[in-house]
């Protein structure tokens, strides 16, 4: 049975202090709806512990909530903790009663996970037994909440067949069905996600709750309706080697006068969608929800291209504002596939109307413009891989005494 | 690069104080390997907070260390530690260096990791975080050592076509790929043996480790060739609801005349071995090992019953020796198909020279006649199930004022 969202509902976002998990509370919020943000402000700790930061000045979060009020009359809750204290999750749940929880609440940068074992430890920790947590806690307080995690394309990998949303259905000795999408994780980040994907469709299945897995692209941009031209309400913008993604960091660069730094080849393709229409594929999710005991899988993104088309349209873009911009193809510090075959279905968020925006030179000379206001607080060291897929390929290791 | 093992391993046994674990360690001491095991004593612990026992009468590590090296001048080196914790596991691995490596050491109950949230997060905490301190250790310390981690049928569920041994190859839109055969596991439990399944998977594929995966049927029986009339060596045996497996539980009920107690139709199949069996594939696996970089998969059962199949069996072999035995249908606690296709693929253990032990009423009877010995220890409380995988069921849940 599909409920029919009210016009009004109670939205419980986790992560609300993150890239997307605060403009998705200042959408939402725009919007009518009733919001409290969850957040410990991990991200910001780990920026501190990494000397980096967001280029973007951005303001605390009562500061951002207070400018917000001020300018829209709109309250948003915050709860501060970790959603792998599992009480304190209960008892903002049990509280709020959410219609919807919107889980950005993770740790989501690959080279993170891979940088030590305490890394890779704490990542799989916080996502799997976050998202246990909540599981609980919907199964427990709030059994018709319909839940969209945030998930990412990174969980399919490049397999050499055409990538489905979440489930294919498999012809096999003379017998059929329709199964969970095989995975190839390229990280212990994108691990944890898989690993995600499995409980939460285990409490769809078991337990009857309802689930929508958006399966993100990578997002790239700055500004939102809300957040355009209202400096106090910025959301973060990273772009650094650990948490900044490749359009984002290569716009930085161009402004910066570095080389776009190309991992390998440059062949690796992936699926890019624009911040804006994350927030709208949020909305649509949440105005559409999955039935009760319904584990839906979206690919959320608009566009594929590969490292190198992204460079070569940064390139061309940087030189029409003035810049010089050179292309540097740099030894990959990831293991992955440098030259694949990647096609990966995204109808379904189409089906529900969503209006891609199309990324070309114009939008992301627009990126750069925003970038530039902010190019005296960029920290250029930072931008360098450091962080290798595998210590070993470089290091000598112990071997066992023979 | 295959390694071919020399003729004396040094063989490190995580959770060599289980069920299998510590008959594992006499079997690869007794052939003359060095060997080395890791516990943290928490299955014992586990069942002291049920106020459940094994019915045979365990001796302490120390003492069964003892006992064997009185009775075979061979000693095995006991390490006492949560492998949760990665400092004391990456001790262990980088003083004693292991060239195989046998992972046992995962809370292995499918009711427990369903009780509450605090054991499921106790779960996916000591298998995932777990394992993957092992991963690193393996990495940093041994990066040819041969892992070799019990995994469990229950990972891929019952799908409505044949079970493939780890990999299933898909034809899909004109390509093809041999992609790891989708997972739908049971219990949280079995979710977080998918996750092991990915986390080890990935180390292989991106840091070159070696490692076999035993999906590991039910396994039934209590003797082996090291303990078989030795007290002081014997293996526990569990037989409440928490631990106990199906056939070792019928076993039990017939010996103290309670009704076998069949969760719903019992049309649910599964792929069973004998103890004895579950001996031979370990060594079969540790003697020929995976290839560098190789992520192997073996399905480790020898039949499939239903447990309608196994409850008539035992009432056979009961009535023979004299017993009144009564089949009983209680409500299923378990969400799961009690009626469905079940065809698993499992000819990669019998290729390399398995030669399965075949569960028959002789069989049966010899299990019932071990487990005669100890009737007087039985907890008939602890066998009736009372942990429900759905417990909204039965009890009121809060939900949304609206």
């Amino acid at each position: 049975m599909i409920r029919y969202p009210r016009a009004a509902m109670r939205v419980l976002i986790l992560g609300g202090d993150g890239y997307l998990g605060w403009p998705t509370a200042l959408r939402f919020s725009a919007r009518g709806h009733e919001v409290a943000v969850v957040d410990n402000f991990s991200r910001r700790r780990w920026h501190q512990e990494q000397s980096t930061d967001s280029l973007t000045p951005i303001r605390s979060l009562t500061e951002r909530i207070d400018a917000w009020r001020e300018l829209s009359g709109r309250q948003i809750a915050a709860h501060v903790g970790d959603i792998e204290d599992g009480e304190f999750l209960d008892r903002v749940v049990g509280e709020f009663l959410p219609e919807v929880v919107i889980h950005y609440g993770e740790q989501a940068s690959a080279p993170y996970s891979m940088q030590s074992r305490q890394a890779a430890v704490e990542t799989q920790y916080t996502n799997v037994i976050g998202t246990l947590n909540l599981l609980f806690s919907l199964r427990d307080r709030v059994p018709d909440c319909h839940l969209i995690k945030l998930g990412t394309m990174g969980e399919y990998g490049t397999p050499d067949i055409d990538i489905e949303e979440g489930f294919i259905e498999i012809e096999h000795k003379g017998r059929s069905d329709t199964l969970p999408f095989p995975k190839l994780p390229g990280s212990l980040y994108h691990c944890s996600k898989v690993h995600d994907s499995t409980n939460i469709h285990f409490a769809c299945r078991i337990w009857g709750l309802r689930a929508t897995d958006l399966n993100q692209g990578v997002v790239y941009g700055i500004e939102t309706d809300e957040t355009a031209g209202q400096e106090q309400l910025i959301t973060r913008f990273d772009y650094d080697e650990t948490f900044g993604t490749v359009l984002n960091r290569f716009c930085v660069q161009a402004v910066i006068g570095h080389p776009l730094t190309v991992y390998g080849e440059g062949g690796q393709t992936r699926g890019f969608l624009n911040i804006r229409d994350t927030l709208q594929c949020v909305e649509l999710a949440a105005t559409n929800p999955a039935a009760s005991g319904e584990f839906r899988v979206f690919n959320q993104f608009t566009e594929q291209f590969s490292v190198a088309e992204l460079a070569d349209l940064v390139r061309q873009a940087g030189n029409h504002l003035g810049y010089e911009v050179e292309v540097q193809n740099v030894e990959n510090p990831r293991v992955e596939l440098e030259s694949h075959y990647y096609n990966a279905t995204h109808t379904k968020l189409l089906d529900l109307g969503l209006e891609p925006t199309h990324l070309g030179e114009e939008l992301v000379e627009s990126i750069i413009h925003a970038i530039e206001r902010y190019k005296d607080r960029v920290i250029a060291d930072a931008i360098e891989p450091r962080t290798r897929w595998n210590p070993g390929e470089l290091e000598g290791r112990i071997v066992p005494a023979s």
